[in-house]
């Protein structure tokens, strides 16, 4: 690269990626702080993006059975008590519900009044509800397979907060599916994660990496824990969906039974699976550049926006229908299984509006000026290319090809990740080099992915995130049997684990 | 109708109203009281309604260019204190959050710990967030007009609930918008009173009457409150959506100001309109008959359910493939803008299947057997007549007629509640009559609506409230100007109201 470029995010990636995460939120207008500690407004740009990602989603759960319902916001602490799992994992950090109304005291100041019996608990997630209602649902198997799914808001307090990354309220799915026999629930299990990993790989543009949780990893109470891992441009990992096998571990806590064909009453077996706006955090940090966000199109909350540049006020008007005319042609198309959606941009505010799309990351601009009038063309740029590089089209040719375009953006953000990903990702086998690559040498510069043998020791796993805050994000599917030395402890291996640092 | 007919409801409507109702909730499947106080568990024939009814609204809004945001489900309750029509209005009754965390004291119960320095309220509404937030929004008229909506859950303390009518716990969709011109916001509000209205009545078969609400009834802070009302079959009123243009006064409390083209510093003109899952009780409670619920075909969770009736084993294969292609074959067609949904029901519960789907509301059903078969036919019973009334169709003529038989139904549904609406309303100009009319005689019977005489004044309004708990429901729209006698106080009155018992 050599001679610096000017850009539209200060600071880069290179130059502090934490402090451009939060500049390029707030840039690309998604979404911002509230005045609510450690909750985010979630802006229409932002917003549409989950909307269109929710909805995808939505559709290929429901194309496998699933069924979504809706469970109480609030949770009694008695069923928290319950399970001594969620004591640990959830309870610490979460809203509390001590009161029913508000009075005004003497200075006219409102105050909490009507005393619960019983503290009710924001809901950090619906799984001890969803049980109860399992139990009381599933009765035979003719009720088998129960498959539901919740969309919903969820609270888990937090005091550093990253928008998307990491707040108190964030916007999530949780499935829960109960079966008769174990078979049935660990395919369940494999299915979902597939899911997952289409629709990241393919909508989001995002390579991922499948695999098995550590034990010390796996959510409380699954007996096997499946889970996606995408590398940001830090090169830490970020998680991007789970699907937990539960075996029959829930249904005991919660009672879930049922009486088979052959009249005998058994427990069910159990499955979960979530993801969340994190993914948002994801796409981010995955696709983002020093002068904005960069959205996937399959899911881009708009895909073209036309800029009309009208210099003189009298050819406004004929500009403005050839904009229209464009926009109107565009408009009657669908892409990647819904309408294309189409801005026009006739603020007067110059050639500040170009670069608010950019830092906004549509991923096509077409500039319409009298001269590309009179040409019957436009003038586009494409988000995955420079700003400096536009091209002018013919307008047929535009938008005739406007789904190919689109296509092509969204393949190349995809093989780029992967490149990203390919170069940042070693195989690791001596213990030194090991710690040399994860000693942190430029600012927000976390190595990157490490393939290296584990002897299967929570010990060694245990010290190899006190010493480096490296953690085994799975063991990928990917991984052949192979002999070889723990990393850490230089005894026998037969497999290597993925490690790297985390969001 | 003489003799007494068994029905799958007990009570029926004419014996018990609300004992109806509740029965009538949990037999369809639809919805059930959850373990926390006042908050219901929406099961999935009940959610499923709710996403075709919001995915029919969001398409409505969206194509009047609204867009979706998120905001935090906490309120600080400074902000509560800001606004003394907030505090009136909702502080009262509302979750109070105090403290952010558990612990475990001596005997190993969790306790709530980490007391906040301020109580955060569950949101009654987002309104004064969404205010704050437009606020930092818009600066200038390009930012204008600003179209937002929320889709989320909303919590205000219920003593006494009912699934889906009156819940502490509850699903909507608040829209806020904000014009540079009064007549701009005005135009708004009329217009998403029209989408509320054509929804309603075009999706959800419920005809209803467009007005103005009286001073009193309006919502705090509204320049001008429009709604519509629906009758139920008890005869009470159900508001169905609201539409409040605010003029001036929200913009002055949120200090929503701005730079006109002139430069000039102006506040706003905005607008409020909801709609909840209340209309899903709408629903119920209009169509609903005493075998269960009925489905607006264009919104019901499924159109047609095909049963099979499989008496030797032997016969199982072939019932079950021509039941298949019967069901591949509606599953390839559109209804009303989306997929046709078929379910196959080959429980091993014989005739009781068709009494489940009679109670859940779906609006056809299909049964199956070794005859049909032979004939190349289907034997079909629609939810809108009775459920001994039953016809055998040629295979080709049920898919082919499928499309004209949902549109019947649907407009069968919607004929019988206006002819049930305007059988129950009338125009009453005499006091005594009023009384008599709105003195209840059967249990469970609300009189009806009433366009009567009012003077206009708050005293004449109240003392009807109060006699009879009758309140006005609002100015229809249609109401025109003519001369008459206050039905109260008999003094001079140009125009008629609605009267009528609600919910």
């Amino acid at each position: 690269m050599g001679k610096k470029v000017k850009t539209a995010i200060t600071p880069t990636r290179n130059e502090d990626y934490p402090a451009w995460y939060q500049e390029v939120v707030k840039a690309s207008d998604m979404a911002e702080h509230s005045a609510v500690r450690g909750c985010m407004v979630i802006k229409p740009w932002g917003y549409t993006l989950w909307e269109n990602m929710v909805s995808r989603l939505d559709e290929m759960f429901k194309k496998t059975g699933v069924k979504n319902a809706y469970f109480p916001l609030f949770i009694p602490k008695s069923y928290l008590e319950k399970e001594a799992e969620h004591v640990e994992g959830f309870a610490k950090e979460c809203a509390v519900v001590t009161h029913h109304k508000l009075e005004q005291d003497e200075n006219g100041k409102l105050v909490p009044a009507g005393k619960l019996a019983e503290p009710l608990i924001v809901r950090p997630t619906s799984e001890t509800i969803i049980g109860e209602s399992m139990a009381k649902w599933i009765t035979s198997y003719r009720d088998l397979p129960l498959l539901l799914n919740q969309w919903a808001n969820v609270v888990r307090w937090e005091m550093r907060t990253r928008l998307f990354l990491r707040t108190s309220e964030f916007l999530w799915q949780e499935g829960h599916t109960a079966h008769a026999t174990e078979q049935d629930a660990r395919e369940r299990t494999m299915m979902m994660l597939d899911i997952y990993t289409k629709f990241v790989q393919d909508y989001l543009a995002m390579p991922v990496v499948q695999g098995n949780k550590t034990e010390s990893e796996r959510f409380p109470g699954a007996v096997d824990t499946l889970c996606i891992e995408a590398m940001m441009q830090d090169r830490k990992a970020l998680q991007a969906g789970t699907s937990h096998f539960l075996g029959q571990n829930f249904a005991k806590g919660s009672n879930i039974k049922f009486q088979s064909e052959d009249k005998e009453e058994q427990f069910v077996y159990t499955t979960s699976w979530g993801s969340s706006t994190r993914m948002i955090g994801g796409v981010i940090m995955t696709h983002g550049d020093d002068d904005g966000v960069m959205m996937p199109p399959k899911v881009a909350p708009s895909h073209v926006v036309l800029i009309p540049i009208i210099r003189k006020p009298d050819e406004k008007r004929k500009i403005m229908e050839y904009t229209q005319s464009i926009a109107d042609a565009l408009s009657a198309k669908d892409y990647a299984g819904r309408r294309l959606v189409v801005e026009i941009d006739d603020r007067d505010i110059g050639g500040a509006r170009g670069w608010e799309w950019i830092k906004k990351g549509i991923p096509v601009r077409a500039e319409i000026g009298p001269r590309d009038m009179d040409n019957d063309s436009v003038f586009m740029g494409r988000r995955d290319k420079s700003p400096q590089e536009k091209e002018s089209l013919k307008r047929e040719d535009f938008i005739n090809k406007i789904s190919d375009i689109l296509d092509d953006i969204q393949n190349n953000m995809y093989n780029k990740a992967v490149a990203f990903r390919n170069e940042n990702t070693h195989e690791i086998d001596e213990q030194k080099e090991f710690y040399e690559f994860y000693t942190p040498k430029d600012k927000g510069i976390h190595g990157g992915f490490v393939h290296a043998h584990w002897c299967g020791s929570a010990k060694c796993e245990e010290k190899i995130k006190k010493d480096l805050s490296v953690t085994i994000r799975c063991i990928p599917f990917s991984s052949r049997t192979e002999q070889g030395k723990c990393i850490c402890c230089n005894s026998t291996s037969s497999r290597r684990a993925l490690f790297a640092k985390a969001y």
